[in-house]
């Protein structure tokens, strides 16, 4: 099965495709707010899907870090917006703190192409 | 491949097969202690894997939140007296407080079809 | 497809094999820093992917557990060294106390055959 790279640095690669599966790198967000960084991850994998070609139709997996789970409903109100409703993936949450104290949420993808 | 979702949500799906893979939404238990939380997660587990075709014998990974490490040993006698021990998954376990404060341990599983 | 589990015991499986893609258990490492942890982790990783018949330049993603965050550039510079710097997988990191106090760091790996 081939292994395809996209955006690779010297850290990591903001995606990785091997065979029909897209593995995608923890996504954060800007702003201040849990809305408005949820919001921007989500973009970002919006973004990223598209780069490996599929879409969050396909989305498989995502586990998602909070670093404050008092946000957990806040989180939720901007996931549930922007994920497709007739193909929600498995989905875990838990708390922990993220690379830095700015960052209040991060969304790991695992998807189909 | 196909995608498949088993008991699919506004939220989430309980399960999602992708080919020969299913991945499990984090599984979550009822009960006061660390010990009947576990076994009613874990009876989760084997209840979705069986909707989605497949049982514990086919465990690939299993990730482990729990909100105290302090019951680190609590949570692996209720496990080691269930996973199949002739087939036992690759595993990692970390704390993490969880969506609710009542929750004290989350098993997030991939297994094979 | 195969299932294929390395370095099994009673708790968990070091590696599980599933068709082309194979999944290490949570490698923790010795040492009394970050920098020693890391650098024995990663060994382990390099050790259980020959076992699978696969090296460091196939993996996919890597998720990452840190005790404490602020050894988040301490990690970095283990990790820079050794990964493959024109083969970087999906990475995620947060912030988790692991089984006992004295690891401060565990990788969680899934690789390509």
């Amino acid at each position: 099965m081939s292994i395809k790279r996209i955006e690779s640095g010297r850290r990591m690669s903001q995606a990785v495709v091997h065979g029909n599966t897209v593995y995608l790198a923890g996504q954060v967000g800007e702003g201040a707010t849990v809305t408005e960084q949820s919001k921007s991850a989500l973009a970002e994998v919006d973004r990223l899907l598209a780069a490996a070609g599929t879409d969050k139709s396909k989305i498989l997996q995502t586990i998602i870090y909070l670093s404050d789970m008092s946000t957990f409903a806040e989180m939720n109100a901007v996931w549930e917006a922007w994920v497709d409703p007739n193909n929600t993936p498995a989905r875990a949450t838990s708390q922990g703190a993220l690379a830095t104290p700015d960052y209040k949420v991060e969304f790991i993808v695992t998807a189909a192409l």
